[in-house]
C-alpha cells in the first residue's frame, strides 16, 4: 500500500480508550478518523471527526461506515469478523486482518497457534460439556484456570481451581461449554512484546515490558524489563514470527511468563494496541498508538527508541478520582480516558512517570 | 479556581489548528472540548466532542455554546470582544479574559500598553485621514511599515514604505482610517517569550525563541534561540510583567526585535497560543497547548524543561504536498491541520525536528 495522504480517512472498529489514543494519535498526520461502536457518547468518539453508533451485526451501518474509508483498523479483538468481513467486502482494506482476529478471539486456537510457531504454552484441555472434564482435568493438573475460550477480558471469564471438586461448579458458572482449562504457571515474571509491522513487511519491536496483575487486570507496567537478553531476544523472536504468519498489518502483543528457569510461555495476544504498551506514547520516539497509525496507514514505522525507562500505572474504578495526586508531579503523565462512570473494575485512565537515569 | 475535573467542558472560540491542538492537549486530561467557530468542518472541529458553527455575533448561538461550559478560551485575537462579553454574561469564566483581547485587537492600544510596561516600541503614528499621514511621516521616518490597527495577521493589512510618495496610494489600499505607521527596525534577530498564567498568579515561561519571517508569515523557528542570558532575561521579565498587568489567565506571547547594540523592541503580542511556540509540544516535558489547557483549567502549570534544542519548520501552502519527506527521518515530527484546501501562504502545518547534542 501507498502511504496514505493527509485527509484520509481512516475508520477504527470501537470506541474505548484504545480507539480514543489512536485517535489522538492520526490527528497529526491530517486523517480524519471515523469511529464505529455500540456505545453512544463513547471515549472515541469525542476526539474523531464522526461515528456511526450501531450494533457490529448492523450491515447497513456497516455499509455506511465504510463510505470513504481508506483503512479500517479495529481497538478490540472481540469485534465479528462479520464486520470486518463486510468492510472488506466494500473494498476496505482491514488492518490487522480477519485472520488475527480469528486467532484471538478464540482462546484455544490461539493456543495451537502459538504452539505451531514453536512457542511453549501452559497445558490445556477443551471442555465442551461436562464429559470433557475429568480427561481435561487429568491431562492438565491443578492448580489450573477456567476459562470461557471466547469474549473474555481483564480476568472476567475466568475461574481459578484449586480442587478437583471446583471444576464442574466452575464449569457450570461459565456456560458449561466453549471452555478451555489451562494449567497454572508459577512464573517468576510477566512480560509482554509489543511489536508492529506495515505493509511491506518491515518488523519493529519495543522494549519488553513487565506487567503486575492483580485480579486478572493489570496494574501496572515498567520498562525495559529486567530480563536477561536472550530472553528477551526470544520474545521478540516469537513476536516476530507471528507477525509474519499472520501477514500482519499494526501493533500485535503477546504476554509471556518468565519461569525461575528462565523458561518463556506464551501466555496470550492480542491483534493490537495494547495497556501494556501506553507507556510508549510518552517516553519512545514513536509510540504504539502512533505507530498503530503509521503501520496501517501505509507509512514506514517510526523509531521507537526509548528516551527513558518509564513506568506505567493504570487508573482503575476509583483510583481516577485521585488525578490530583499526579497533578504536581513534574514526571508524571496523566491520561483519562473520558469515561463517564466510575465503575469497579474499569479501566479510567493511566499515569506514566519517566524515570530520569 | 480549583483544578476542573476530568469530565469538565472547555470550550474554544475559533477553529483552526490553535484550536486542534488545544483540543488535542485536553483530551488526556479527560476534558471534553466544545469548539465555536464561523467555519464549517474547521480542523479543530474534528477532533473535538461537539461543534457549533454560527458567526461571532449571533448571541443565540453564543448562548447555547456557553451551557455546560466551566471555563471558555479562544484560539486567536480577532474573535469580536462581545463574544466574550456574552459568555460571561452567561456565567462562563474566559480565560485570557477581556482585557487582553482588547489589548491585543489593537495595535495602538497594544504599543502603549507594551510602553506603558517599560518596553521599548518601534517609532509609530496612528492615521485615520490623509490629514494625518504627514505628521505620521514626519515622526516615524522611512522605512516604515503601514499597517492597519486592527485584524491583521501573516503579514496581511501591510504595506513596507521606502518612499515619501508611497504613503498616500498605500493609505488608501488599506481603507485610510484605523491605520498605523510603524517604524522599520532594522533587527539583528526576531525572538518571542512564551509564558503563561495560572489562576492563583504562578508565571512560567518557556525557553525564549528565534523567528525567521519570510513575507511577514512565520518560516522556522529554533529554541533556545542563541542570545545573551540578560538579553533573555530581559524579555521574560517584560512578558511576566504583561502578564501581571493583565490578570492574564493562559498562555501569552510577544515578539521581540533584537537590535545590534543588544536593545529589545518590543513587537507585538498574541494573547493565545503561538505558532512560534509550537516546538515545545514535542520538546518540553509540558509544551504550550498543554499549558494552555492547564492554565485555563485551573491547574497547576506543568514544569517546561526541555528535552534538548529544537527547531520547527512552517510547511506553509504547497510545502504540506512534501510530507513523504519527512517520513523517514527519525528526528523529524509531522503535525498536519486536516485543512481541506491548500492556498499560497496558508498554514497547513509544521515539523519539529529534534537535536540530540
Amino acid at each position: 500500500m501507498m502511504p496514505l495522504p493527509p485527509g484520509s480517512r481512516i475508520g477504527i472498529l470501537g470506541g474505548g480508550q484504545l480507539g480514543r489514543m489512536l485517535a489522538l494519535a492520526a490527528a497529526p498526520f491530517g486523517f480524519d478518523v471515523h469511529i464505529f461502536t455500540d456505545e453512544a457518547d463513547s471515549p472515541a468518539s469525542r476526539v474523531a471527526a464522526h461515528t456511526v453508533v450501531a450494533s457490529y451485526g448492523d450491515g447497513a451501518a456497516l455499509r455506511r461506515f465504510a463510505e470513504g474509508l481508506s483503512v479500517c483498523t479495529y481497538e478490540f479483538e472481540n469485534v465479528p469478523v462479520t464486520a470486518v468481513e463486510t468492510l472488506l467486502a466494500e473494498g476496505v482494506p482491514v488492518a490487522p486482518g480477519a485472520a488475527a482476529l480469528a486467532v484471538a478471539q478464540d482462546r484455544a486456537a490461539e493456543k495451537a497457534f502459538l504452539a505451531g510457531l514453536g512457542a511453549q504454552t501452559a497445558a490445556y484441555g477443551l471442555i465442551d460439556g461436562p464429559e470433557d472434564a475429568a480427561a481435561a482435568l487429568a491431562s492438565v493438573g491443578l492448580p489450573a484456570i477456567l476459562k470461557t475460550r471466547r469474549q473474555g477480558y481483564d480476568g472476567k471469564g475466568q475461574v481459578r481451581l484449586d480442587r478437583p471438586e471446583d471444576l464442574g461448579p466452575a464449569c457450570t458458572v461459565l456456560g458449561n461449554r466453549d471452555l478451555i482449562l489451562e494449567g497454572f504457571c508459577p512464573f517468576e515474571r510477566e512480560i509482554s512484546v509489543i511489536a508492529a509491522r506495515g505493509w511491506d513487511g518491515q518488523v519493529l519491536a519495543f522494549p519488553v515490558t513487565e506487567n503486575h496483575h492483580v485480579g486478572g487486570i493489570l496494574r501496572w507496567s515498567q520498562a525495559p524489563a529486567p530480563i536477561a537478553p536472550d530472553i528477551a531476544a526470544q520474545a521478540e523472536a516469537l513476536t516476530t514470527a507471528a507477525l509474519v504468519a499472520l501477514d500482519y498489518v499494526g501493533v500485535l502483543a503477546i504476554e509471556f511468563f518468565v519461569m525461575a528457569d528462565g523458561r518463556l510461555i506464551a501466555n496470550e495476544m492480542a491483534p493490537r494496541v495494547h495497556n501494556s504498551g501506553h507507556w510508549t506514547e510518552d517516553a519512545c520516539t514513536t509510540g504504539q498508538f502512533t505507530q498503530a497509525i503509521r503501520a496501517v496507514a501505509g507509512w514506514s514505522l517510526g523509531p521507537v527508541a526509548p528516551w527513558q525507562p518509564a513506568r506505567m500505572e493504570n487508573l482503575i474504578g476509583l483510583d481516577a478520582t485521585l488525578w490530583r495526586k499526579w497533578e504536581f508531579d513534574p514526571a508524571a503523565k496523566l491520561h483519562l480516558y473520558g469515561k463517564r462512570a466510575i465503575r469497579d473494575g474499569r479501566k479510567m485512565g493511566h499515569v506514566t512517570v519517566l524515570h530520569k537515569d
